[in-house]
């Protein structure tokens, strides 16, 4: 299966604008390009906050064909919004429930944050790609795509415009 | 008088690896760019900390074609390095530093950190563009960019490769 992380971030390397979680600040042009890249995804995971800040779009946008996975240590806090194939909520190492996405078929999987989600995959070397949205933007505070002091290396694969102003880099992560 | 920043950063948005000041982490490629670039500037500034990491290879390498303006709270603890026209160390307002600069004839200054002194530029106008060597390196932690809460929108104007895995990226900086 492949595991793709994608990502928006300011010049200055912030996922979040200030304090204001979700990626409000992001372009006409990024918001296009992400809405059409994960219709080629049939599954993805992304962590709890992501979820909260997101569930009014998630909630109605929901596809059997797309299973969406929110990392969380109380799954059961969840409960009421579970659907079995369509959102699920699930605990315990990443490794394992990208493991259990393969063995029921699941072949292209994103990663779409927050900070701790794509820091344990980097880590733990399960996601083989990183598609970076860069908008022309500095926040000077924001929460940061990485965090603890780690020492990732990427490799450009491609580089496109998604606008006049706005980039798609997309990395290949050496295993 | 022309007047930008330079500038090489992480893919998470820090110019320093973790707690180290410099920019060892830089790619050979990057190096050879910066080095090139500088030659085409009459002047710099950079902060105090930019200079006591970087001395060893500033202090060597001054010319009188080139001035370099340190800017900093306590000038006087750097005056045996003080050298009229090629190292100068000054206090007070960016704005003001730029103003002699100017009045002295210069043409075209470069700004070289470290955040403070680029956040300063940037939040008073007194910057043109920005040259930001993106290298494909995630550190978690280090030195951002820009301090602050500010929302700084800059035009992208060129994507250059510096190898096949460092970027160069040209942007304008509206007034």
């Amino acid at each position: 299966m492949e595991v793709i992380g994608v990502v928006a971030i300011s010049l200055d390397g912030c996922i979040t604008r200030h304090d204001s979680e979700g990626v409000s600040f992001t372009s006409d042009a990024d918001k296009r390009y992400y809405r059409q890249a994960l219709t080629t995804f049939d599954c993805s995971i992304f962590g709890s906050t992501t979820f909260e800040v997101g569930m009014e779009d998630i909630l109605p946008a929901l596809a059997s064909d797309r299973l969406r996975v929110v990392w969380t240590r109380q799954p059961e806090k969840y409960r009421q919004y579970a659907w079995k194939g369509k959102l699920e909520f699930k605990a315990g190492e990443l490794a394992e429930i990208l493991e259990e996405l393969r063995v029921r078929g699941k072949q292209r999987c994103a990663i779409l944050g927050g900070t701790r989600v794509y820091t344990e995959c980097v880590r733990e070397g399960l996601m083989q790609a990183l598609w970076v949205t860069l908008e022309p933007l500095g926040f000077g505070s924001g929460k940061r795509l990485f965090e603890g002091e780690v020492d990732f290396h990427f490799r450009l694969q491609s580089v496109e415009h998604l606008s006049d102003n706005t980039l798609l880099l997309k990395y290949h992560i050496p295993s």
